[in-house]
């Protein structure tokens, strides 16, 4: 059997551009690893007469989507497209066609990923979405082959570029947010519209798809809680260095038995901790496991070559489940129901900023709260304001998201104590 | 088919100990994962007295490891005993009569990898070893599969964890070799005697085994140059602190074109690296790829569970596998031929520490016989010392080997050189 794959490639910009340099580069590995030719059949396109950067050896191009996707001679469909609701259309015909996928969109899978996998599934089909997470790592086939033998408890994910270039600049450069985000615009590592990355949105999308592969439950986007960086000041990075952390935007998923937390938030982690030494546009998931312990996976999290590298890796594992005849066995369907923790149930340390008066007493006034709410202290640092004020910064040990966040709201009524400047979850303390 | 699938254990210590207890907990898991039950049915142990500190669930202990390797219902093998000669008959014996082998032995890969994948090819069966690099890390899944559609160049492992242990805690605690390496053998993380770990030995196993799948070539063990940690001092790490570095036992793995350099040596790496924040036990593996960029794996890699983790995943691969009946397919044969490159085709910066005169001329004397051997100079630190000489610091732009060499040589006989107390390896300064 040395019959060519024929591939329709719905999309050509940055990362379609890539995927048709790599199958073009690679022939012989490709070939040597699937054992037969893999050929881009039909591109489909906005601009029929746009000038490529890249050389399509003679690859048809459309602005029909159902010329590729009702072609019968097309094996598998690439979107590369982006967007969610026509990418998300053309996915289900593909599969109702009997086409296998390779996505990179992120959006679609976080959203209807589930109802895609099971449509995949349905029609033997397989649907891959390596790309769509931390581009340049392998990190959801880790999740599913390289750990199929633990069971996975927390994933702690930098996950978006942009905002890790930015508060790395912020950090390295004692820059302010704003000006390191108008640099990040202009240099094109932010968009002009940055909300989707800053607020943390791009990263929860990312974060419900690892955690619903890694504890193999339906995450929603509706579960994840979201906070983003816009609000960090270089204050709070400066006090956090002092006391041994690196701020990160981390997405996070925690399992306890069936109870699940899956959040995004600006993230104090210790300085010597892996995750804290991912930095500019770098993308790392740090993973436990039951019986591996920690493992961290790290790379670009886009990028042309680097997507389109995970486009083609998941490509190759389409086509040799075609010759072997086992496509869609692998549709990975969560199989476990799925309980959000209550805020009595999600545990963790947390780093504060208050500005109190200087006066006697303020001390005792917030250690005595601190005492009533069951949350114990672990670092306390003070230094002068002007204006009689005090800096209190406060790092906790673990406490109740509940009993935090009374302390939270208690505090601000307390008669010392002027304005809560900021607070942060802090994770990664546990390290060896 | 709901078959049981039987495995046969050779060796019931740390490891294989640990698979049992996997085994037995993961039962469900495991089914969901392969479809049918896995059991084991027989382990080969040198004590069938000896009291055990795992349920065995009435599996059959044997002291003839024929019951095992010519027992017809017995599907897989895994091989966790250890030591090389006997490990390797009992491997080899266990693939002629068609049963599929998972192993965590790294000494019998470095040694006969290619040669008993060929007979694992020929006899249509799996041979898996993700287990004998970096235990808790699936990197040689991620070589062959993540990355399939890239070309690695370049991997830069930290694959020792004893090692990694020792000079963690010398670099932290400002402490000597000797000193550290006693605790070590103290609390069980190095041996008694140490030097298959300090002198780089284990490291290159491993990084043969890396740059074999890696590259796709056949690098065998004499292929690697090894350098061990024992002969590093405390000031070589002080003096590298303060140049910026971190000092790592790095296992080299390096292509250009279809030419490699493979070797394992004490390393400096720029302190913001990724590789330098592996600390203690921990290994990792920094991959270059021309598409992909700069990944890094990151975990345990050593300890029961880690490893045993791995053990198991590969069995769930070749369980698939004898499920889709293509077991055999993926036996990694080298493809490539290797050549090593020669001294003028390594190219590295250095980091060298000189005694020299503290008389007028001694730094032109230098700067020239570094200019005449095209060594150009990236920093330099000179600091006096007692008996009029200086300490003089010094870290090289890349050069290639022979060059570099050929410098060392003469500096020795230079009039005002009293010594080069040590000469380190720079790798990682291309990290952004």
């Amino acid at each position: 059997m040395v019959q060519t794959i024929s591939v329709g490639l719905l999309g050509l910009g940055t990362v379609g551009t890539g995927v048709v340099e790599i199958i073009d580069n690679h022939q012989d590995k490709l070939m040597h690893q699937v054992g037969c030719p893999v050929k881009i059949k039909k591109i489909l396109v906005n601009d029929l007469n746009k000038k490529r950067d890249v050389y399509l050896n003679g690859t048809r191009l459309t602005k029909e989507a159902d010329e590729i996707l009702t072609d019968p001679d097309i094996d598998v469909v690439i979107e590369v497209m982006g967007g969610v609701d026509l990418a998300r259309d053309y996915i289900e015909k593909a599969l109702a066609n009997k086409k296998h996928v390779v996505t990179a969109n992120k959006d679609v899978m976080a959203l209807y990923g589930s109802e895609l996998l099971q449509i995949a599934s349905e029609n033997q089909c397989d649907l891959f979405y390596e790309a769509s997470v931390a581009g340049g790592i392998p990190i959801l086939r880790s999740l599913v082959e390289g750990l199929a033998s633990d069971r996975i408890t927390k994933m702690l994910g930098i996950v978006n570029g942009t905002t890790n270039y930015i508060l790395t600049k912020m950090s390295e450069e004692g820059r302010n947010y704003e000006d390191v985000l108008k640099e990040a615009q202009e240099l094109g590592f932010a968009e002009a519209d940055p909300t989707a990355d800053v607020e943390g949105l791009d990263a929860a999308r990312k974060i419900a798809i690892l955690g619903t592969l890694g504890f193999s439950m339906k995450i929603d986007l509706d579960d994840v809680a979201v906070a983003g960086i816009s609000n960090i000041s270089k204050e709070d990075l400066d006090y956090g260095k002092q006391l041994g952390y690196t701020m990160k935007l981390i997405g996070l998923a925690d399992r306890t038995g069936n109870k699940v937390e899956v959040s995004v938030q600006p993230t104090l982690v210790p300085q010597a901790h892996p995750l804290a030494a991912v930095n500019n546009e770098f993308n790392a998931v740090y993973v436990y496991g039951e019986a591996v312990g920690e493992t961290m996976f790290y790379g670009p999290g886009a990028g042309k070559l680097p997507t389109a590298t995970a486009v083609v890796s998941d490509l190759v594992e389409v086509v040799k489940n075609m010759r072997l005849g086992v496509n869609g066995n692998s549709a990975a369907i969560p199989q476990f129901g799925k309980n959000l923790k209550s805020n009595d149930e999600v545990t963790a340390k947390y780093f504060l900023r208050i500005h109190a008066k200087d006066v006697p007493g303020t001390f005792a006034a917030l250690t005595t709260l601190f005492s009533e709410q069951n949350v114990s202290l672990e670092k306390i640092l003070q230094l002068p304001l002007t204006g009689n004020l005090a800096e209190i910064i406060i790092v906790t040990h673990a406490a109740t998201k509940r009993d935090y966040e009374a302390t939270l709201m208690k505090l601000n009524d307390l008669d010392v104590v002027k304005e809560v400047k900021s607070s942060y979850r802090v994770e990664g303390d546990d390290v060896r």
